[in-house]
């Protein structure tokens, strides 16, 4: 709008990278993704890195916004956290700003953390949760993935959040336990496998996760159903495990939204509707969302 | 004994081989143990893995008792699994024999499964658990380890059980997750940081083993303890949860037995007591008195 800035927006996590490049309208002119995560960058060199992934976008006058792990210990620019309860307006105050060897800007956010009896800490995911809230709504939203994150938002703040580590310990348990072994290859979904798993994981009578996943090797041992539904049965144990946290926190009394990659999402939902909780799918990015709430494009 | 028998038992696990030979009178002669687990015979050939471990002992008057995953459908002979309630009588009835190459006697043990609700299945533990059990005696029994069991013994009976993946979890978030990545070189034993990590598994505000294992990260970040004791606080939140499940099956009324190597023993008992539960260690070798109970040696 008579600024010849180029806005850029990087959503730069542990094992993925995402960019956005606006117009002056604020419209999305162009997006790039990569699985050139943090950990990708093993010489440190993340300003070479960004110029792999988007050099052409870069200029004198551009502004980039980044957020995620790039701001972390192991990132970038390592900034504070923000202590929930958590506003957007803190969160752009708390950012760092430095100027690239080529004169452009970059503003790194903050993360946000809680320190009660439990502490816990984000990078990224605040970003996405205030772009699929509105700005007095009160929600509890769940990001799914890796480290799995329910997100307790109060008439528009964010105010308090753990985490799960549900998708990791899922990924250790197929590539490096017992159960992983016992998995045949090219296993496709099924979604009565997976519900099977989530009902044994909120059964009061669960003698708990490390005791509901031996059983889907005792189970194959003893007939009770064929090892191609392990690693549904295995996934929805663990989803299950992470729902039934998430619920006794007591904060998801009403709609829970749920913002990921849309196949994750759909069995998030799947497994919280057979919770019996009501719960929907976020907007599809999230991100956008709350980097457009922020000001910033 | 006027009997020209040499006996042998060999208790063969996945990753373990432990064999006792005995005299006439039943004392023990020799013992043999390596970690030759039935993983490391690649071939197959179980016959010349036991020339190897013990071969000196082995003559056409041998008779061999085995237990363990040798008897399972990855080892030598598969047996099949005597359904719980199981008595030692049950035991021996199940035993399929074979005859070596060298004319020696082999009997393989069967395993125990229950198969309720929630399916299970044990090869090798069942001899240690009435090894360690008087013959009419009540008793809950825990063997910590790669796969825990929780047994119930009622009136000398083996009556019930729950495998928990406790040991094999553990190493798989040690080596194959971020929290192993945090974790310092050269980490002490150390009680106290156990001790928290048992503690906050078993408070019933816990969202979780998936929740309480990622502490163990947001707690360094934040400065609330150094990372020399993550894998401390992490061993005692897994095996906290595990406490937790076995605890709610309401077996342990009153006294627990730990029957296991001396090092998770000693850990077991801690957590068991950080619990209010008593809790003492069973006997040291707990397989060889539960074969001498079988009348084998």
């Amino acid at each position: 709008m008579g600024d010849a800035k180029q806005r850029i927006i990087v959503d730069w996590g542990t094992s993925s990278f995402r960019a956005y490049r606006f117009g002056a309208d604020g419209e999305i002119m162009e997006q790039h993704q990569a699985a050139s995560g943090i950990l990708t960058v093993t010489d440190g060199d993340f300003e070479a890195a960004l110029e792999r992934e988007i050099g052409p976008w870069l200029t004198p006058q551009t502004e980039v916004l980044l957020s995620g792990m790039i701001t972390s210990r192991n990132g970038w620019i390592e900034t504070p956290y923000v202590e929930a309860p958590a506003t957007l307006a803190q969160l752009a105050a708390g950012a760092r700003e430095i100027t690239a060897k080529n004169r452009m800007l970059l503003r790194f956010l903050p993360g946000v953390c809680v320190k009660g009896a439990s502490p816990d800490v984000m990078r990224g995911e605040e970003i996405q949760v205030f772009g699929s809230v509105g700005p007095l709504e009160s929600a509890t939203v769940v990001l799914p993935g890796t480290h799995s994150k329910w997100v307790r938002v109060q008439a528009g703040v964010l105010h308090d959040f753990k985490s799960f580590m549900t998708g990791e310990v899922f990924a250790a348990l197929k590539a490096h336990t017992i159960l992983g072994r016992l998995i045949p290859e090219g296993s496709a979904t099924d979604d009565a496998a997976f519900n099977a798993g989530v009902r044994q994981a909120l059964n009061p009578a669960s003698a708990g996760l490390l005791n509901d996943i031996f059983t889907t090797r005792s189970g194959v041992l003893l007939n009770r159903f064929p090892p191609e539904e392990i690693a549904e049965r295995l996934s929805g144990i663990v989803i299950g495990h992470e729902i039934r946290g998430g619920l006794a926190l007591g904060w998801a009394e009403g709609l829970i939204r749920v913002v990921g990659e849309p196949g994750l999402t759909r069995r998030y939902l799947l497994a919280l509707r057979t919770a019996g909780m009501r719960a929907e799918a976020g907007p599809e990015n999230a991100a956008v969302a709350g980097f457009r709430r922020l000001g910033a494009v």
